[in-house]
């Protein structure tokens, strides 16, 4: 059996999308009650990083990847080591082979954020634990992750005929989130027309191979220009998991966003891109993510709004990025959600297709072996 | 109910503040012993912060802060997680209000160390979670708190008629505190002059706001230039709490240490001021401390030393410095218990007022609830 | 009773390097179980750092011995806090002795990487807390003592005669260690023939004081220039400890290797030493360390090849780098158990002689009050 990996999405099956969904959501239902002030719960959800240590490999920062993996890797019992460019530069003083054995040889699980993406690549080719993606040229699958609990969350995506009775009354804030029995259950998703505006990058790849396959339908714009399009390596991806049936790509946003149920836009100029920043504004005109762009363009009247942050208002105006439109921050939240899944099932078990619970009380802290179980489903998924 | 923050020890009354020195001194009493070589000991004073991330944004570096922070996080069970100006820049990648909900949305509390004062309130109106002040352009909170903490603890500076029985003879050195009964009460403190010789910056602030409405004297010596009084800002605190009543300002060194139990100094070229270095070494020339300046300018024979460090020996000489009057050593200790004490109340609890204790037995590690209780105290304060 | 310090090998007996080589072993025996995926143990080997932090003062980085110091004080319970050279300068912003006695204030360890030896001796003298060298100009003892521990577990350099019954069979990976009775007791070693091409640098000086006193032979080969021997400080503790006796020095690799065991090279430039690269490279033509030099020289069949790490291919060719040879990775590894033997003994006990036990129950997490024991060995060494 070889050291399971997670470069993007498109390495999952649907089934193995749902379970960590299902998992991240748990998660966060277990373990919001234990971060209120004073709180009196001492559980923690799964101990499974227990004197466990995740290296941080980043070459570039960020304050979510960063903050949402050291915060997931402590609530599972370990530890996330950042390791920065000045820290570690993968590939100048040492190979990247190199690194990837000593890192691997002395901690549990890798978790890496590279430029280019054939690093990654390299570094999971040689390292003896698990390495996961936290941002390349190509993917960034925990963003994505953490935008579909999101919509699983929010009741505006809701599919009530799959689940009429169980469905939580949703509070924005993630702090205040209602109790309810049976509060574990994911729930279920209609099918969705999701627009992007802007450039294709590493979230967008992740959003053609995931979405699709999941029943909604994608609309994408960006400027009639090929740097602007998806590299021929994510579209040999989309088309592989037959995902490209349900993607339209229009130069025009006002058609992107017609009967949209979701606006989705990014940041114009990434980190590593400010020399070329004139020419994409230039580029970019009439992108700007709007209340009038989404009524001209025939948005639904309930349209909602997602960015992955850090945002400029030139990709979207401040009516509708800080309006109740706007899901951006229930998306950074739940980036902490997701990745404690991600890490929980593969840098702690080794297994992306099965949720393990440990047997945790939180009397005196006994702890029973973990085993893998079943968590109860509402309804048998269609659309996943 | 609002979110509770810590700017300035103006924004306390002085009944939080005595709370908070007594929790201090508490949990120091009943740390030292487990964090001995060897120790037999797993007791955590109090746990509140278990599972919980504290994000420290420091623009600037800090020795004694951020080791004081993450020790005292680490104590109560806690995560701190160093965000530095590279890895975080406030208001250039991001808007200040953005960063704020997103941290505030994964960490449990924010310790910020930030230039211009602005960027911490700032950060407090859209924070989620509490947000304490580690250092501003106008206010340092957590100094002038280690700073009392280390008066009460000195018999030189106690109120002996207060407290006839029950004071500890106090070893220099915090490792080897002498053991006793109601060593958790904290010793009173008798009326005292304090002189602070130098430039008007932070530590200086928050002394003005909090000494004189307990009871002190405060006599102040700056050169005689606006530059070096205190801002307007600060002033208006100062008048409003009533403490300007008990403050003298002249810029005579000599004056100012007159009648002095306690002689304070701190840096005249902060960081960010190096362009200013040679005009501010002029400016300050006579205000060194030393042995002679205290005998001819009258301060009591038995005058103790204080210095917020890193230290530079224009401002005070080594005589003094590493002299028997000097408890510099002992304010560094003293932040890692303040600091504590603080987190515990406000990053735990959301609460200033009350000290909230943990039943944590330490033979199996049972937990029960934890409740607010009032310690002991050996008399009423008056002075307080 | 002073504070106990570790600078180099040559402060430490042949009976307290080989305790904490056995303690390293068999903390890693203990250790690996609860690191593998789904691990059911919670159980610490030892907890002696719990609620302690140990400060990392690193003026230069490292991979290797900065994930080894974080990794090993995890799994003691405890907290490395990593402190960068734009965190603390030393000797720049505050004295040496200011930082030695403010950082040892709040914490219970201090592991120091700097550049002049001088400095860590500086922080040595007025450190309340134990010091522990991580790397200086002159000396590297952590390096040394995962070399030892990767030779006392292969077989190739077992001494047989010692210990005919209880010998684990090793697997390359330290992942895989097969599982055995009395695995817990280190293996003797075999007089071995120790060749070390290369520049004299702080790998070999820990080297030259340890090697030869435990009945080793060292046979050093470095070009004919002073810049490349061994400084007077350091070989004044070589003829000390008696060592001088069982070291060749030579200019001619070949004869250095000849009748060796092991090979081992180092970097020829060093951080810091850019600027003579040129030079340095000129100076050692004919060093690089391959299969042909090694059978010209009359090593033995079996010889075995070492390097710290980094390693660039200029001084040892990928055929024996990355072949069978090759224990590179091994010591890596290893430089985690052995970091973790001294954070125990030295941090967590401030005792250098004797190896601590805590008997930590795994159901319950019931801990009784640690003690000395004699760990049983399987015979008495004669060679240490």
């Amino acid at each position: 059996m070889g050291v399971p990996h997670l470069m993007t999405l498109a390495d999952l099956s649907t089934a193995q999308i749902r379970t960590i969904l299902r998992h991240a959501h748990n998660l966060k239902q277990k373990t919001l009650p234990a971060l209120q002030p004073s709180s009196q719960f001492i559980l923690p959800a799964s101990d499974s990083l227990r004197f466990k240590n995740i290296a941080l490999l980043f070459s570039k920062r960020s304050t979510r990847t960063r903050v949402a993996s050291e915060t997931a890797a402590m609530l599972l019992g370990g530890r996330a080591l950042f390791l920065g460019s000045e820290d570690i530069q993968l590939g100048v003083n040492e190979s990247v082979r190199d690194s990837a054995r000593v890192i691997g040889g002395m901690c549990e699980g890798i978790f890496a954020r590279v430029g280019a993406h054939e690093q990654i690549e390299e570094l999971a080719k040689y390292s003896p634990v698990p390495v996961m993606n936290a941002l390349s040229s190509l993917w960034h699958p925990t963003q994505v992750l953490a935008d579909m609990l999101t919509l699983h969350e929010h009741d505006y995506f809701a599919d009530f005929s799959k689940e009429p009775l169980s469905r939580p009354s949703f509070h924005a804030s993630n702090r205040q989130y209602t109790n309810r029995e049976h509060r574990w259950l994911l729930p279920e998703l209609r099918p969705l027309t999701i627009a992007y505006v802007g450039d294709s990058a590493n979230v967008l790849h992740d959003m053609l191979v995931s979405y699709p396959r999941m029943g909604h339908q994608l609309r994408v714009a960006s400027p009639d220009n090929l740097r602007y399009r998806a590299p021929q390596a994510v579209w040999d991806r989309v088309v592989k998991l037959n995902c490209d049936k349900n993607i339209l790509w229009t130069k025009d946003p006002l058609e992107a966003v017609h009967g949209a149920d979701l606006v989705v836009t990014d940041t114009w100029i990434s980190m590593g891109q400010e020399a070329e920043k004139e020419q994409r504004i230039k580029d970019f005109q009439g992108y700007q993510v709007t209340e009038q762009m989404c009524r001209d363009g025939g948005a639904k009247a309930d349209w909602r709004f997602m960015h992955c942050l850090p945002r400029k208002s030139q990709e979207v105006d401040d009516e509708v990025f800080y309006g109740p439109r706007s899901l951006v921050f229930e998306e950074a939240d739940n980036r902490k959600w997701t990745t404690m899944a991600v890490f929980d099932m593969l840098f702690g078990h080794w297994d992306l297709d099965k949720i393990h619970v440990s047997k945790i009380r939180t009397s005196n802290r006994t702890r029973t072996p973990s085993k893998a179980v079943d968590l109860p489903t509402s309804s048998k998924s269609t659309g996943f």
